[in-house]
């Protein structure tokens, strides 16, 4: 079982040193500390046990760092930043994990250009050697990119080349789309296995500056202190992130506020949200006085942990009825405190932490049925949960409601920069205003009028549909359903995170299944053998 | 061989019919007309043969009835429309061949939606029996869908149910971004193999309204009225599109503006296209007048059924070198007649067709390299084909130029609705004019200072680097390039029909390998068959 809790001095591949308003998070690889057998982690190659780490540092530095104004990402390794995800660890791994390793790392890549966006901390990819494949593929998710000239090291894109396979962990979408390479020299880097050096790279727009070795600490030393004097950074002291408490089960995972029940036979889950319970703090000084118990970062973290879980250790769960139990005033106040509050650093840290998290949700490749039952809280942010479900059963009753809040309204956008009742409503974007005008909570009658739920069962009906809905969901072939879920979630606008998880990581699926890369002589297979890939070489 | 040519004379499963300014297209499949061995196109059902002959017929009416203004889609079956792409064909074909098949049918659908968009034709899927998977696909290709309301005709995608595979000719994205069906109606409809009837289909917005029975070819009819009576369409009468004369040995394939050199052993083609030669139309009715022979037609056709023949028949050609042969000046006045006459409807015809016949290139999978010596015309509509290209080689010689014309400043747009020089310059805007502003020929040292070409090799260079780049790129993993080429060319917005090419094919072609579809026991293998599909139910 994979675990994605850590704490920095857990950490076995990665340092965190924090100083002043700095931070350097730098790369030290243990080639024996591998998640699995088989292969060894040399040149700061990764595994997901490494950017499990990784994930959790970047996390850290937002809640626990607030001051810091500058990451420098670099390696500890002498003339190497990072070779990429390990190759050998690919090559033995099963498509499904293949599948989830990767959409981790574009998780937090993604989540590194998400701090930097919207908080204000710029991170700097400090290349003090080589960054190949999957390391400058996390070079490109900082801001800025220096590369050592010591007339050896490179940044180099070799998968193509050398694997067979895709930069496909945001690659070959960033180099187009965020750094505008001209796609011609995108193509010929792509296929360059050795990369390009200092000049050349910088010409062609894949690092932004580079330096000789002499002159390479100092070099970054002077950007990070322009950075830091230029920062706009409101934040206090940070918070402590400690480790949630989880008591497992063969057929349970539970939580404080999220309790997962698997039902394996029929291969669902459900997964249900404990609303906030008792009073709760109102100011910025209450919440940070409570910290990480408080109750939308706490369970938060704990639906982020479930989510990881179930996609990870649990592959053979479909689909997961998602229900909610507790009090929709409670949780509507939590969206006060929180909407009225947002300017605060914290504040803000924990709507975000939300907003990533539910596109986590979204990113899931698992049905999610939202079940609304009275006693339960689909309210505020919680509706959200409702809103990302693939399809949602509300019994009619008139006890039952759901509301609506002003988080709602944006704050937690999905991965298309919509949010989820905008792309719920392209057709009508007039409902999606009229809904937000609800202040009261909505009955199932009236949130079947609004277009807000898919069915409405009434008592008489309501097991029976559940029950059929679930095996019908369960029996069909779990691949179409990846697919299309993957198709139907995201409708309206692109942006680069949904064409680095749709078009993207489609390719880079479809590319991990073929001969060409994972047979017997395909180019992942043979990777450091003495035999050669051999191609069918019939284009697709 | 599969020949991309016919014409209505020759149509086995379609008529066409036109009268006034109303066309009926109507599907009537044979089903022992098959292209291949080992099915039968029951229930209008169709394999590439009956798309061939549906692409030929929008590419006619355009031509070849320009006052067409209502084009009737349906069928002369009882009780069915259209059963959508024929599965035992799916099933016994390669993975190649399915996926080529596709992007030839999303071609055909997106040229019903281009004609609807610049030619203000409205399509009508008039739907007098079930449109089930491809036959609903290209229903909602239509503008519009009315369906009889028998108490048995349904609309349906049956594809995740039934076949463990996508809705994948377009269907998940035009229901989404197209009709704005609610994404949670969209997950129901899409894993309920029976659709939906009548009323609730129109509820849903999966259709535009139904008719009884006996009301059904009134309620058409009525509708067709409507659409004429509100046409503004300006069209003089037609122009014929004879057939293409082909000459073909085992290593080439010529046209009078195209030829085409296979050389096998190394797995690439030299494409040549001939710019125009003599004196030239320059007035709407000498264009007119001179019909399918005019240079920018005729040669476009060819281009487009040579790059089919490259796709379709030639699958281990990987790669292909472009060149043209001929005058700047000449194709530089071509353009020139064609951006001065382009309110004339044949004008903007022919443009428009170069404009699909260009995003065809855009979307083939094989690599392109342009090479340019001089004697070549890569001038305006031709220089698009150096952009279009993965990379571009260019003698460095004084002799040795390429153009700009009006054409390359909006009219020959790509699938992401930017123009090819606006997607090269994404990180500098402003090339894009500065390019657009030079008026005299572009030489290798200003194109290379422009940042047009990829490479300029020197006299001494040319032919090694040339030999050298072919032989690296032939030795590529062919999976691996067609991803990265897929994920590289479409940089920056996304549109619904990149979103189709991109995202929705990618998805797709990944189901299409998996053993859940394709396997000894997976559905799409099963269909029909008394023996049940099995899954391996691990999510991916």
């Amino acid at each position: 079982m994979i675990n994605f809790q850590t704490s920095p001095d857990r950490y076995r591949h990665w340092k965190l040193e924090i100083s002043g308003r700095v931070a350097t998070l730098s790369m030290d690889v243990q080639e024996d500390q591998t998640l699995a057998e088989g292969y060894k982690l040399k040149l700061n190659s990764y595994d997901l046990g490494v950017d499990i780490e990784l994930a959790d540092a970047i996390q850290r530095l937002r809640f626990e760092h607030p001051e810091v104004a500058a990451v420098v990402v670099t390696s500890l390794k002498p003339r190497i930043f990072c070779a990429g995800a390990n190759i050998y660890m690919l090559g033995s791994s099963s498509h499904a994990f293949k599948v989830n390793f990767c959409k981790f790392t574009n998780e937090t890549r993604c989540a590194i250009e998400d701090d930097s966006r919207h908080s204000g901390r710029r991170y700097l990819a400090a290349l003090n050697g080589t960054a190949s494949g999957g390391g400058y593929e996390l070079a490109i998710a900082c801001d800025e990119i220096y590369l050592v000239d010591d007339g050896n090291s490179a940044v180099s894109l070799p998968e193509v080349p050398l694997l067979g396979v895709l930069p496909g962990t945001g690659g070959l979408t960033r180099l187009v789309d965020k750094r505008k390479v001209r796609r011609d020299r995108a193509d010929v880097f792509s296929t360059l296995a050795e990369g390009l050096k200092g000049k050349r790279a910088k010409d062609w727009r894949l690092i932004d500056g580079y330096f000789p070795t002499s002159k390479f600490d100092e070099g970054i030393k002077a950007r990070v202190e322009q950075i830091v004097a230029a920062a706009d950074l409101k934040a206090g002291s940070g918070i402590e992130l400690q480790p949630l408490e989880i008591q497992s089960s063969d057929d349970s995972r539970n939580y404080k506020y999220i309790r997962v029940t698997f039902n394996r036979d029929q291969r669902y889950a459900e997964l249900t949200v404990i609303g906030p319970e008792g009073p709760q703090p109102t100011t910025p000084d209450e919440i940070h006085e409570l910290g990480d118990a408080f109750w939308p970062l706490q369970a938060y973290r704990e639906l982020d942990d479930a989510l990881l879980h179930l996609r990870v250790n649990e592959p053979e769960i479909g689909l997961v009825c998602v229900r909610t139990e507790g009090s929709l005033e409670s949780v509507l106040e939590i969206d006060r405190t929180l909407a009225s509050n947002r300017d605060h650093w914290l504040v803000r840290e924990i709507i975000l932490q939300m907003a990533r998290v539910l596109r986590r949700l979204d990113l899931t490749a698992k049905s999610f049925f939202a079940i609304v039952e009275p006693q339960s809280c689909f309210a505020g942010n919680l509706l959200e949960l409702l809103l990302a479900s693939d399809r949602s059963y509300m019994l009619m009753d008139e006890q039952n409601s759901v509301a609506v809040s002003e988080l709602n309204a944006g704050a937690l956008p999905m991965s298309n920069g919509l949010t989820r009742l905008q792309s719920r409503f392209l057709a009508e974007p007039e409902r999606v205003d009229e809904i937000l005008d609800k202040k009261q909570p909505i009955n199932t009658e009236e949130a079947e009028e609004l277009a807000l739920i898919t069915f409405a069962p009434d008592d008489l009906d309501w097991e029976d549909e559940i029950r059929v809905a679930i095996e019908e969901r369960t029996s069909l072939s779990p691949d179409a359903l990846t697919g299309m879920e993957a198709s139907l979630r995201l409708a309206g606008p692109e942006t680069m995170d949904t064409k680095i998880y749709g078009r993207l990581t489609a390719w880079q699926n479809w590319i991990f299944q073929r001969p060409n890369a994972v047979g017997e002589k395909g180019a992942l297979t043979n990777y450091g053998k003495p035999t050669k890939a051999e191609f069918d070489y019939k284009r697709t």
